[in-house]
């Protein structure tokens, strides 16, 4: 049986739980058609993220990652188009390191494209009734960090592996100690969307070729 | 046994639905305590909807009035301090009237604060995990226009009744249709809302001093 | 000659200015028409911002008086429609005091509406090129606290005099200090935007009848 | 002497100008330094904004290039860190055509990071009171086909000269013609923006070590 590899983040930034780690946790051991759903926690840690993200890669060789990340103050599930070589925190990691401008990968390319069908995915999320949108920068803190390493491996040395990020809103009780205005996605939505992602993702090899881009 | 009435919209502005509606529908015949819930489904038009509440008045004689109302694009339950004796539709309601700059009671005063104990009420929320905050302006709409009928309506003749109105956002299918960046919060949410939102106006006869002003 | 009065206040909330005392010290002793100009400053603190208020009716006598005050995070020139009689302090005034749910005026009316045409000066500085709206909430902050003082005392003794309130934006020196997504607007654009909107109060004895209302 | 070439947009999107060269234009033909400035208008169209921005280059032989465009609803003067190489059209450009998911140059890299010091840039112009942040996504439309282009040329072929991209937000007069709430920055402050931001790139070969970054 094939593998998918989810992939959610401890707590970082004074909040007292992650909704990616929340959420990918309940679909660990689930099947998705003939997929098996295996989800792996990862430091918020520069090097670390990625020291963890290689060895779960290794033991669940799977065809298929998403890594799942906070980022708060969006309002909806926002699968990222691109990851960068850059490491710029604006707050320190969880190991108390803030890189300032550097590589990712020493000598990478300047960023990665996804391999999802994010157009398509986008499409059935919003045809299931949950706010989605394309995005075009996961920033330049651990998530894009995680993301940028997932695509440099998976194009060094696993042809047959597809990733992505998904971007993900707090959840409503994270919300709720937030100033007024702060948008939220309760649990539940954000696990339905993960299987209506994850299905869009593995019944679509190509993207659909439909508008998802930005003025600026 | 003593009532709370709630009221919710039919669908205004293109809206196949009305998050109001749907959230008061599921708490009618239900009871918080000692207290029996009616819910009643009210028209998006200025005068029709004063005209319907005034019978569900009539008819419930409630203690509580927890009047409901579609807010697209705020992020979260806001309990509105005051409705004012202005109706200015900016766009026309669903019997196609479009009211500039007129006053809603001839001779009434220029508005009402609500009689509900929305500190309270906003803490219960928050505590509860549900995003929620105080509004001072419920707009110049028909959902502002049947606050202050209401605050009229208990003003003159309905001492022993408390009433408010509370604003809620999209729910996530209505998000899902605008561009990227609606709030939204789940339908299941925003019942518990205001489950946790009656309760504590049913236990807090005054008010919590705690802030919950603007600057601006 | 006749007199406008306007007011702008003293910094506050750790700011090292005002924009709204920069703009209207800009124009004291200028004309507009026939009527002359005369700008004072006000402390940004409850009851002696009216004190300081009504000396300066008592000494001008104005038949026109906009008082204005930051909104730092609004993007365009504020005409506020409604004063409430609610302080409901988020942060301390000038000289310590942090009202909550306090009455302006112990039996005052709940609220006022502004006397100026304010929908005839959004409409005249929009011609103009300057951005500009109706708002129907001025806070519950010094604002508000001033707005409803100047109506409460134009209501009581001074027929022959009109008064509103103007909420402008940050300067472009306050929005650089503040995080990337804060609005600005330059000073010579908001002393502009007095000009026009003090002519079109002038010209128009009645405002326009066009919608300047929001939904919620 | 050397020369610093400033590039604009003609209008686009329904605006009756383009803020991007109304700004560039006031600075053609002076001097910041020993630089010579010249400004160059592009048309707002995929390929043959490249094709005159590359004239523009094989004639005016620059050491430095900003070029510079709308992001209309964006409060601040962006520097933007990273060009990728993707056109997604959510609109048609002004020659009819709406790219979808298409590479701008078919082999090449998937993404360009500016070589000019946006760091101290940004410190620059927020030290002269000028909003001002790093912007790590400039879209999928025309400005990001042109900056990626720039910096494609650049790379393949001028190795003496530094090239980058600016983002700016609308004029008053634009958004007094948009919805309330949408941000604007008057033109002299824009023309200031970028003779403070080019007298910061002429000064630092090398980009200051500060944090420009976010979390997602």
């Amino acid at each position: 049986m094939k593998t998918i590899l989810l992939t959610g983040f401890e707590p970082f930034g004074g909040e007292p739980l992650n909704p990616s780690w929340e959420a990918v946790r309940q679909l660990d051991g689930q099947r998705r058609g003939d997929h098996q759903i295996r989800a792996v926690r990862l430091s918020c840690a520069f090097g670390q993220a990625l020291t963890e993200l290689e060895a779960a890669l290794a033991q669940h060789q799977p065809v298929l990652v998403l890594a799942v990340g906070q980022a708060g103050g969006r309002s909806e599930l926002s699968l990222e188009r691109i990851a960068i070589n850059l490491d710029d925190a604006r707050i320190p990691d969880n190991a108390g390191a803030q890189p300032i401008d550097s590589p990712i990968v020493a000598d990478g390319p300047a960023a990665y494209f996804t391999t999802l069908p994010i157009k398509a995915m986008v499409a059935a999320l919003r045809e299931a009734g949950l706010p989605a949108a394309v995005s075009h920068s996961a920033g330049t803190y651990v998530c894009n960090h995680l993301f940028y390493g997932l695509m440099h491996e998976i194009g060094r040395g696993r042809p047959g592996c597809r990733g992505g990020f998904l971007h993900i809103p707090y959840l409503p009780e994270q919300a709720a100690r937030h100033p007024a205005g702060t948008p939220s996605m309760s649990l539940s939505q954000i696990v339905r969307g993960l299987e209506v992602g994850l299905d869009a993702a593995l019944h679509h090899e190509r993207d659909l070729r439909i508008s998802g881009g930005t003025t600026h």
